[in-house]
């Protein structure tokens, strides 16, 4: 497995750097994000360098440009130390650098940099720690080390607030009070230009020479949005100066607000500036095992610990992202990078919960409230669209928000005009995509607290907009859905795209059941949700367009058609693209009207619908189609290799299932330095802990409950992973030959069609089949 | 003399640097800038620097962001070229540049930049030319030269439109359409937030192997507020790619719009791009040719050409920069940088004006009939006051704004709370000052067409506000002016500043001078301005006013006091910061209540005075004011060295004026690299012209006419010189034993109080007294 960035033998949770390698400081600027769920910052260097890309964002904060679309604005800079030498700028580009080595603590999220560089005749080492808190949602701790090692030389630090951030441009900031407070404490006040949110960022810094702490005061320098604090001290050979960053962020949006925001965020820094870095970094830690190190738990056991550190580098990133309250949601690149806004898509609800639920089902149950509270927003866009019920926006961001998409992408390569996006219209299948999160969640959980008061109404909701939504086909004498954006983006304007149909009508099934259920055993929710819904109506119009609802059958072929026109589509050769490293090759060759007509497809489709009702079809079925279609699927987009691993994997493609799940690997870690430039790919990582717990790991929520049916690859020794069902903990151990499950209450699943039960604690072993 | 910019022996219109020195690549920027009068572009690198400030803007086209003051937006940027060799980015921080040199042509603002580098086995030559056209004020075109030395390369070469540019992180622009015409023509369409100036910039390459164009197609690549052209191709040992750029910008503010922004700049640049870079060129130095150098000659026989370096650089900066229409002004910085946003401070009328009125004096005519445009805010700002007729602002705009100056500075060092700019509402002289401008154009240039249109009216309006400003002191038993900001700006409550009443005390004069005058001999105009005055009330008045004004005198030891306190201040020694290279320097050590109570004085105060006002002054009296404030004024501004240089040459000082001029010279061609960052300093360029015209020249416009008195330094071999005096070209040539004067027209001036009557042609010569 070829990672583009440094791992460890002996290491499973560290991942870095031992060169500086510069020019590609995008790619680790992503990787190396750190982040607690509130705020979350870019692995920028604590220098300039010409590429990089400061971003930090607390999320929830979104703000609007004129007509740009809605997204997490950039908020000022606080990793920035400027350290000058003699007069000369320290940089990885001038001088020369030996013994460099930057890496993430997985565990904690800790950045560690050190390293010696000569510049002239002065040699010095540095060491650069920082963490953001996880135990202090404001907090931001950063310390260098500096230790001359030639002779005394004069230092100058420059450490501050940059507020000169935009976002690719855009400045969201109106520029407020820039100042000193005590003389030692930087302020910086800002509100974003529309939704008015209120920042204040204080900085606070230490200097130490030894184990002396030095009462140095800085020179203020203020210059348009910016401030910053400077130190000169001249240190001898041998000497270690060490200066720490203690940095917050307070918002008015903050929950915890207690005066406002510029008071808070002062009272709170000259209270935690009083410990130690090592002090707050222990609390940091603390706080992270607590979140999720002593809750899950996947040990892989093979020839290399990549499978390892992937899986751990995927949960570090879903769990540094995952909001920590339940007015937000992740954002399909989290915090770490600008792509997509920081908006959520359907990427939440079909890639990464599972890995929530089975884990730390708090932040499941967050990411669904924050669905009920965007019911507002999408009662709204079924309204504009003429559409009854609840319709989710393709592109997520404040929970009032109806659609968060933006309108205009890139030019047409033979137009040159600008082309209209149309997912945000056009990409239904979203609304299902909700509600199959919500179903699954409630079934995982067993929360039905949570299923009574809001889950059931959101997939009325879902299951009514649907109602509203299909039309009538006389000729078919059956309700279909036209003109949609499947998950293969490439068909614009699809009649009847099977993975939208099959969605829609398993939503309108599903309303229809709860309605059912819930008359026949909780007449109180009944009530409840009939105040807001006709149910006894809206049962019968669900039951009746979904019955006569048009589900594309296998052909004599025992194809699915993907919509009504692809399978009369040309075919061309997508190797080249499939090959391809970079995204959007395509495009280069064809433009969209184009693609329209061509049987290529760009990602899981038909694929994904055959692995989310997979009980519905034969595994004859799901051959023939996955003949059919991977050769087609060109996978410009981060969403496709796990679909396509764990369906391999359950059909016994095992190695195709291991390439798969390589491919998955490598989409942030692998070896294109591009492909992560604007942040990572978190459905991506969630398929890479997809991949390894449902795939190989043979977990499922099946038709009749929970199902563990694993196959790990034959480069593993054994893999063994936890996972909670209705609030137990299950272990399991799989090898090649057998697997155990031991729970810690009593369960039932089944694994190979087998029923088994469990006593708490008693150890089930299970032979693998293949 | 020391530059901090290198210079040939044998070229006086040459400025560059023979190494890269990218550190300081700022300081490069803001003296190598590019401009017409409408368009203005910093003199950046081609590819991307860390350190680097691309700015370019277009006069008027005023933008305010939120509370911020308004301010000229910095547009997207077109100078960009990002060249890639065999995969490898061109950057002189890397691989090894050998030959390096670059330049700016004085004569016609072309810059050229040649050199070898070499990365691993790849050597190549490079070539770099550009120029602003004087001939199409829209246009910008550059060229680029490539010839590999070792071997094959391929070469990638981006190119386009980058509109993630900010003023200083303030983002003034809507994004627009970014699109491709014709499959070839790049475009990107913007606007203002807040002043709604649509803009469009195109772009159109041609690219050439040796001699044979190439035709060949750029990939277009769209990302956020950015537009690029991509070019790809392998380029073979010794022979020559050309790539050239033709941008072009237009504004909904143009005057010469036909249809719309975007098909006008479009349509132009189908136009213009069939012509060679070479014709181009030579269309806007022949333009370069026609503004200026044709009309104006200043040759220094030196014993080094610093001297004519730099007073041809003051020339091409203030050409490169006066707006070629009348409805903007020139910023304190020009169009160099962001620094004072583009406004105007009394900066245009009392230092650069002599310089246009002299030299090109449609240009002055111009930035005064932007001050006829600005009495609509001038009106407005006396309004707001309480006052009648015009208060011009201290930093104007737009001509319609009535106070530009930003409200909030930097944060006090002692209390560490930002401090309050109280220029804007204080600094009132630049009213006088105006109208100071006015009359001094008129009296050069006979232009009383003007003087009746709207210059007198001007000066009525200013002398109506002085009129009501002055407030009585029944105890002085006079009119006084409470509480301003002289020039010396460290005062920020002077009471009776010396300067300020003088000026105020002129401009009644002068008002009630024109009113007696045009009722007796002009009764047109008369009764014309008797329709917005009451001019028989506005004389009494303005009369009685003037009379009773307090004109602080020399007291008994011949000194003027600045104001009614300074004398009684405490001193310090002020060595330190008379001999820091840096601005602001005496910030760190007081604050401004500090300042307010020591005898230290910013910039030329009283001796500015003495130097406007020279015929009321003895040389006796003007020596001791030299004695007393020239060691306590410590030149925190670039408007001090000029009137102390002209000052101390009229007094004999030749030393001392010497030195100043060199100083003067040096405020952005000095070694100082942080000078210049935001911008050269228009007004201490303009000063270097006025050392060696008004000072060393001896040119001035004394009270009964033109005087030419003229004393060079004992350095110079002789100085040469041409103005131009009521449409009459003089020419003087001066050495040390005499000069001489030839005009093409019947002239009469004044020299050591004798008057010199000379016919068309007729040479006077005159004896240099010492």
């Amino acid at each position: 497995m070829l990672f583009g960035i440094a791992t460890k033998k002996d290491d499973d949770w560290w991942i870095g750097v031992t060169n500086p390698d510069t020019p590609h400081l995008s790619k680790y600027e992503s990787l190396m994000f750190q982040g607690n769920g509130y705020l979350g910052i870019r692995g920028s260097l604590e220098e300039h360098y010409l590429n990089e890309k400061r971003d930090m964002f607390i999320l929830g904060t979104f703000d609007k440009f004129k007509k740009e679309a809605t997204e997490l604005p950039n908020l000022p800079d606080i990793v920035n130390i400027e350290i000058t030498v003699n007069g000369k700028s320290l940089s990885l580009n001038h001088g020369e650098t030996t013994n460099y080595q930057r890496g993430l603590n997985l565990k904690n999220g800790e950045i560690i940099r050190a390293f010696d560089w000569k510049k002239g005749p002065d040699k010095l080492h540095f060491e650069f720690r920082r963490f953001v808190s996880m135990a202090n949602c404001h907090l931001f701790v950063s310390e260098v080390k500096i230790t001359p090692i030639s002779d005394t030389v004069r230092l100058q630090i420059k450490s501050g607030i940059d507020g000169q951030q935009t976002n690719g441009g855009t400045q969201h900031f109106i520029e407020g009070n820039k100042r000193l407070f005590n003389a030692r404490f930087v302020q910086m006040q800002t509100q974003t230009q529309n939704s008015l949110v209120k920042f204040a960022l204080t900085e606070y810094h230490r200097l130490f020479l030894n184990e002396t702490e030095l009462t140095l005061n800085p020179r203020l320098q203020i210059e348009r949005r910016q401030v910053f604090a400077n130190y000169s001290i001249d240190v001898e050979k041998d000497q270690c100066l060490t200066f720490v960053k203690y940095a917050n962020v307070f918002c008015s949006s903050d929950k915890d607000l207690k005066d406002n925001v510029s008071e808070d965020c002062l009272h709170q820094l000259e209270h935690v500036g009083r410990e130690t870095y090592q002090k707050l970094l222990a609390n940091s830690t603390k706080a992270w095992a607590e979140k999720i190190w002593n809750n899950s738990c996947v040990e892989i056991s093979s020839h290399n610990n990549k499978p390892q550190i992937a899986v751990n580098y995927a949960q570090y990133q879903l769990v540094a992202n995952v909001p920590c309250d339940y007015s937000k949601n992740i954002g399909a690149k989290g915090m770490t990078g600008e792509g997509y806004k920081g908006h959520a898509f359907w990427d939440t609800e079909i890639f990464m919960m599972p890995f929530f639920r089975l884990n730390i089902p708090s932040y499941a149950h967050n990411l669904l409230i924050y669905r009920y509270l965007n019911l507002i927003g999408a009662q709204k866009k079924a309204h504009q669209g003429g559409y009854k019920g609840a319709q989710y926006p393709w592109e997520a961001a404040m929970p009032e928000d109806a659609e968060s998409a933006p309108l205009w992408g890139s030019a047409d390569i033979i137009t040159g005009e600008p082309m209209k996006i149309l997912s945000g219209s056009t990409e239904i299948h979203v609304t299902s995509d909700v509600a199959f999160g919500v179903y699954q969640y409630i079934k995982n959980t067993g929360d039905y607290a949570f299923a009574k008061r809001m889950g059931y109404e959101i997939i009325l909701q879902c299951a009514q907009f649907w109602a509203s939504r299909v039309t009538w086909n006389s000729v078919k004498n059956s309700f279909e859905i036209l003109d949609v954006i499947g998950p293969d983006e490439y068909k614009e304007h699809a009649d009847n795209n099977a993975f939208t149909n099959y969605m829609a009508h398993w939503c309108m099934r599903k309303g229809a059941e709860v309605i059912t259920d819930l008359r026949q055993n909780d007449l109180l929710t009944y009530n409840h949700l009939n105040k807001k819904f006709n149910l006894k109506q809206l049962v019968k119009e669900l039951i009746e367009k979904a019955s006569m609802m048009y589900l594309p059958e296998p052909n004599g072929d025992g194809i699915i058609p993907q919509d009504d026109n692809y399978l009369s589509y040309k075919k061309i050769n997508v190797n080249k693209y499939r090959m391809s490293d970079s995204t959007s090759e395509i495009f280069k060759d064809f433009d969209l009207k184009q693609l329209d007509k061509i049987q290529v497809t760009k990602q899981a489709d038909v694929l994904l619908l055959l692995l989310l009702f997979e009980g519905n079809f034969s595994k004859k079925i799901i051959k023939k189609n996955w003949d059919y279609y991977e050769p087609k699927t060109i996978h410009d987009s981060s969403l496709s290799f796990s679909t396509h691993a764990i369906l391999a994997n359950d059909i016994g493609l095992y190695g195709k299932a291991f390439d798969y799940f390589e491919k998955n690997c490598q989409i942030d870690l692998g070896t294109n330095m591009n492909s992560s430039v604007k942040g990572v790919h978190m459905a991506g990582l969630a398929g890479t802990w997809k991949i390894v717990i449902e795939g190989f790991g043979g977990v499922r929520l099946v038709k009749d409950g929970l199902q563990i049916q694993p196959h790990i690859p034959s480069t593993w020794k054994s893999l063994k992973y936890s996972f909670v069902w209705k609030g137990i903990k299950i272990n399991v151990l799989v090898t090649h030959g057998c697997f155990s499950v031991v729970a810690d209450g009593k369960i039932k699943f089944i694994s190979h069609k087998h029923v088994y039960y469990a006593e708490p604690d008693e150890k089930i072993l299970i032979e693998t089949k293949v």
